[in-house]
């Protein structure tokens, strides 16, 4: 008998009888000898209309409120999904973030889990009953309500997992696993058996949407094994698991591309120890998470530029910060471009292989995209380049590292 | 510096620019001088959304799942208030039943608030704030989610308002207040200025939809002064208070018709003590509420049958366990009527006049309306007849005791 978490995303609950399902399909799990514990996100649709009605009456909603507006979507569902399992003859419960023990800090939007209590959890799977958890929330010290950022119901999914030592995370989504690049882009783009959680990580991290960035690091810390699969049918998906040695022929294993990204360059920041940490520490305490960070040698020896990038969503923020930066520092000046791409091909064989990193300079060069700024680690290399090239820049890195095959 | 509870009904905050007119008038309240906390419903049309998506699944959902499902519609309700209020630059914060301190017992879909620790409202009010409270639910012993009952967030809002010991409890919905009876019925109808406790308790429970009938109660036992007036212009609406003098002289202050009645009828039980205090007991430990009961005289004289009403929705479940009754007593059978109405009129005055229930059974028997269960309080006149005959009735009812006037 293992234990289950299977984890159902908003396209998979979308109505009632995506939503009835669902049901059938977590039943007929149990039915096999499993405990299964259910975590749900809002309906398809939903979290986006809750967005829409705040931002009818400001552009700059408070972000505690946010938080209590958007947990609403996942309490409907659990509720929803536990009707449909009793409905089924299993007994069922469902749980917010709250009733699990989901204690988080108080970062609303963005907010990171500190522990689970799982008691009550345990409790429920002990008595038979099918537990389902509104998933992507959880409550600070203060008893308010916290959202985990977009997509958090992943990270509920894997933290739960992670608390009851579960087999498996499944995570259930509209495709039917990690494939190579967004085939919507390159049709001849694969599905892959099998990712590391690093490759998945950095995936997640540059723009594959199948798994939430955060859900990776937490299944990596804790070991969870995960499977990303679609809950529309029954194909096999793709497993996340530790690098194993079947892993290290492959040297490139993907292409992502994340369009979500702004530029912001400080220019002439005097050069001298601490300024970037400085600067950094202010744009941090404000919450925004900066991706990429590139310092160049300036024309002038005694300054330099300093370029980072964010997501779209915090530019506003970051740039306000920056230009403040700037005018203590005394430095020229800021600029911002919104039109840029990440473009990253990802895989861990790339470390041992050299010339993984020219190849892709090169093929881009080819093409006449021109590179803004380029990070490297150990399993990927990105490239920060004009938004209207990126499509292109997918396709044509998907093919020079013959990733179709 | 009066402390006043405003509550805002579903029609009233439909959408979010009602939404804002809304935030509008709690701040113009505010910045008169008063501390206002808001309760406010979910957004029209919400709950029976919800309602409907459980429905899809099964025709009896799970009661401990339909409140975690219902309770989402009034926070978010409640945070987009808060929201409003704080883009007009006023302070404010949402607050769920729970961090309210709302405790109810564990009878879900109707359960009855035990107390409320308002701790974290009068910190809020102290800090400047303007709380808004999610009507309509609470917590249990057991940390689960609770709602009060359709219509539920009245009761929050008048139990919050004896909590805090407010100056005043406003109702705003709509309509511009209490009337003779309903307007959309009989346009003679009159709106009252006035109107004591009792009477309008009757008019709640008659079916008079203005008010929720247990935070009447509340109001009542705690002597809140109430008022009930539209949000969506500035009429003085109606007051509810302890009865005065004044009222003393009106004989019948309203006429209320409720179609939302079954009648079940228990044929042939045996005429013995206790009987009647068994069956009814079996339907209470079911948490229906029994509305009238009567006992009439059987031909057989050691038999007699007993008939009660009960909402519609609960007409179903009471059936049943009337037949379980009827079984177990060797009773000669159940039978249910679902197309009956409740017609009553309304007032403190009639203990003291004589003839005012014979006018009323005059004035129905010379329509042609046939009488099939009577049941009398010091204040109201209820027959339940024939649906059919229930509009004809309220307006002739409101026509002869002189309504309109």
């Amino acid at each position: 008998m293992a234990l289950i978490v299977q984890k159902y995303g908003g396209t998979s609950v979308a109505n009632t009888e995506r939503i009835q399902a669902v049901a059938e399909r977590v039943v007929a799990a149990a039915k096999q000898g499993n405990q299964v514990v259910v975590v749900v996100s809002a309906m398809a649709g939903e979290t986006d209309k809750l967005i829409r009605f705040a931002h009818e009456i400001t552009d700059q909603p408070d972000e505690r409120e946010m938080d209590m507006l958007l947990s609403s979507g996942e309490r409907i569902t659990s509720a929803l999904t536990a009707i449909a399992i009793q409905k089924l003859g299993s007994k069922s419960m469902s749980f917010t973030g709250r009733q699990v023990g989901i204690i988080t800090d108080s970062s609303h939007t963005k907010a990171m889990i500190e522990h689970i209590e799982a008691g009550r959890l345990r409790t429920a799977l002990k008595e038979g009953k099918i537990p389902v958890v509104a998933g992507f929330q959880g409550i600070n010290e203060f008893s308010d309500v916290t959202t985990l950022g977009r997509g958090g119901s992943d990270t509920t999914a894997v933290a739960i997992a992670a608390a009851l030592n579960a087999d498996l995370c499944e995570i259930y989504t509209d495709v039917e696993g990690v494939y190579t690049t967004d085939p919507r882009i390159v049709k001849e783009a694969r599905k892959l058996d099998k990712i590391s959680y690093d490759e998945m990580l950095e995936m997640a991290s540059l723009g594959a949407k199948v798994l939430h960035g955060r859900s990776v690091e937490f299944a990596k810390k804790y070991n969870v094994p995960l499977v990303v699969r679609s809950s529309f049918n029954y194909a096999p998906g793709t497993l996340v698991v530790k690098e194993d040695k079947d892993m290290e022929k492959i040297v490139v294993s993907g292409v992502a591309a994340d369009k979500n990204q702004a530029r912001i360059t400080i220019m002439g920041v005097p050069d001298t120890p601490g300024i970037a940490a400085g600067i950094f520490n202010d744009i941090a305490s404000s919450n925004i998470v900066v991706d990429m960070i590139v310092q160049n040698i300036s024309s002038d020896t005694k300054a330099t530029d300093i370029s980072f990038t964010v997501s779209k969503a915090d530019s506003k923020k970051a740039f306000e910060i920056a230009k403040n930066v700037s005018d203590r520092l005394y430095a020229k000046g800021v600029n911002m471009n919104s039109d840029v791409a990440k473009v990253s091909i990802i895989g861990v064989g790339m470390v041992s292989h050299f010339g993984v990193a020219a190849k892709m300079f090169e093929t881009l060069a080819k093409e006449g995209v021109n590179i803004m700024m380029i990070s490297t680690s150990e399993i990927k290399v990105s490239c920060v380049i004009d938004v209207k090239h990126s499509d292109t820049a997918v396709k044509i890195l998907h093919d020079v590292f013959e990733l179709a095959k």
